[in-house]
């Protein structure tokens, strides 16, 4: 794989089949890279968590030695049926107006993607065409949801080094806390939070618009509960997380609801994020709970929770800095330094 | 200040005096980055600990839409008396031999102040004249210890706008948890870690050894014990740090040993380190205690505990990218978005 375009997978059946024959990654490469690891010039472990990191890297990029000098963060963005619920502190004409933002490079994913020196594109899906209101339909029609899915498949560019994954939609946390209800149980409010500002009454209508949709739309698995709980962007994040797995392309995933997205690919497999590391751990309320179930430690804790990508653009910096020194060190009989 | 280049003092009494007069953060420039901070196309709060971060940072340079593009990391390199009493994990000959490696281009830190676009300086001080062993004799007289503070001082570029300080010297370890168990008290057990690696028997003789130091040398203030338990690259970082102050450059504080410098200028004045951001939280054992006495919340926690400034450039793109969003981003009024 990754040295032809593929398709986008044309059915869920497809994806289910795409999902069992994952790719892992080149364990001679992590051999490799532990190796030189331990040649360089600093004392066993003495980078932390950095050392892993570029182990992690190496891995799937194939060699031990890697670089990382092609990022891409793509951002989806998608409006929601329950918007019209009242479960944001926002309306839901923000999410187009975000969107022209982004292409005219106002927000903050564009100043970090600029920092970190990665490419940018932007996804509107149908913005003038939300999801339906999950309390009282699935969200989207499998052809919806495959469509969406196509569009993030699609979006990656297989010449990238690592993928960083961003969304805008109003009323998202939402999605994202049904999803992650349907999937990984307890109770509505366990995974409802208060998103971009919700007044307590507004946290209100939140868990039980979550609690209603989960009620309605029980059973499935990732698919299912992606199309059924999920929107237009989640389902392109999920599409990209994949198809990025199938290039061997390294993902940072951002905050909650990139992470309900990629939830959807673990319900399918257990180690279908092996190619994810988590950039931080933001100030959503159930965020915390979300990595712990995915077994995901993050690298970030800064109170972020603006979504776009922000926290996963953020963790180039620290991924880069791991992989330059790993790469770029000189190890103790290059330097003829004593190594104790 | 700031406009012309000012020379170290050249007593104590001298930086004490300084030290009485320290230039406070531009009020003015706080404010008007805290009203932009409000304006810009975000949930409030949503970009978290990078608001205060970049809030800081203008205060410090005296503009609300400030800039980081000339970051300085200089690394101080000295030798200690007591690494002959078998405190470390490696032979002191290594101190000169990764001196080396830093002009090379071969360790950690140069790979990493490429990775963020600092420009990277090396002092080494004196390495053929390691400082006393402090549990016989004061490790620094008060005139090598103001030789030492000068190198440091001097090392500072004023055109700079971010100041990192690394250092590199055998047996620092000791010396910091030396300085730290005199500054905060407690027992010397409660300072002392495993450094590079020491292993058990190395750990009891280095807690013997701060023990018998800080018995030795109790009393004075930041100064005194500076030049009583610390060393030549410890004295230069506190130089370097008082520099920055004085051109309001702000200082991110990397890991045990630059704490420990710069707890020595926190113990002459409490607000004396309002310039500094704390990078990271090490792995050496006793710098969260030192952070927590500091009154600093650190920014990264990733396991490091290599030194050599390696956590605080890490943490320059952090830095950066709080200053790109505040800077960069489009206001609600610019973008035409709705703000709630």
């Amino acid at each position: 794989m990754g040295t032809e375009t593929m398709q986008a997978p044309s059915t869920f059946d497809a994806y289910r089949r795409l999902t069992a024959e994952l790719p892992g990654p080149d364990a001679g490469a992590v051999a490799a890279a532990q190796e030189r690891n331990a040649q360089l010039t600093k004392p066993p472990a003495a980078l932390g968590r950095l050392e892993g990191l570029a182990q992690w890297y190496a891995g799937w990029r194939g060699t031990g030695r890697p670089v990382l000098d092609r990022p891409q963060v793509v951002v989806f963005a998608g409006n929601h049926g329950v918007a019209a619920r009242g479960v944001s502190a926002f309306p839901p004409e923000v999410t187009v107006q975000m969107v022209a933002n982004f292409r005219a490079g106002g927000a903050a994913i564009n100043q970090l993607s600029e920092t970190f020196g990665a490419r940018m594109d932007v996804h509107a899906l149908e913005l003038d065409r939300p999801t339906a209101d999950f309390t009282e339909a699935p969200a989207m029609s499998e052809d919806e949801c495959l469509a969406a899915l196509a569009t993030g498949w699609d979006a990656v560019d297989p010449q990238a080094d690592l993928l960083v994954t961003g969304e805008m939609g109003i009323g998202n946390t939402t999605s994202a806390a049904a999803i992650a209800n349907a999937l990984f149980g307890g109770a509505a409010a366990d995974w409802v939070g208060r998103g971009t500002g919700v007044d307590a009454g507004g946290l209100d209508r939140k868990t039980a618009v979550v609690e209603a949709g989960v009620a309605r739309h029980s059973g499935g698995d990732g698919l299912d509960t992606l199309a059924r709980l999920g929107g237009r962007e989640i389902a392109a994040m999920a599409g990209a997380i994949l198809r990025a797995r199938t290039e061997r392309i390294p993902v940072l995933l951002d905050g909650f609801i990139c992470c309900a997205a990629a939830a959807c690919l673990h319900a399918l497999r257990a180690d279908a994020l092996d190619h994810c590391a988590a950039a931080h751990v933001s100030a959503e309320s159930a965020h915390p709970a979300m990595l712990e179930r995915l077994g995901l430690d993050p690298l970030l804790s800064l109170g972020l929770r603006l979504g776009e990508g922000s926290g996963a653009a953020l963790a180039i910096g620290i991924l880069k800095g791991a992989i330059a020194c790993h790469s770029g060190m000189a190890t103790f009989a290059e330097a003829g330094v004593s190594d104790g």
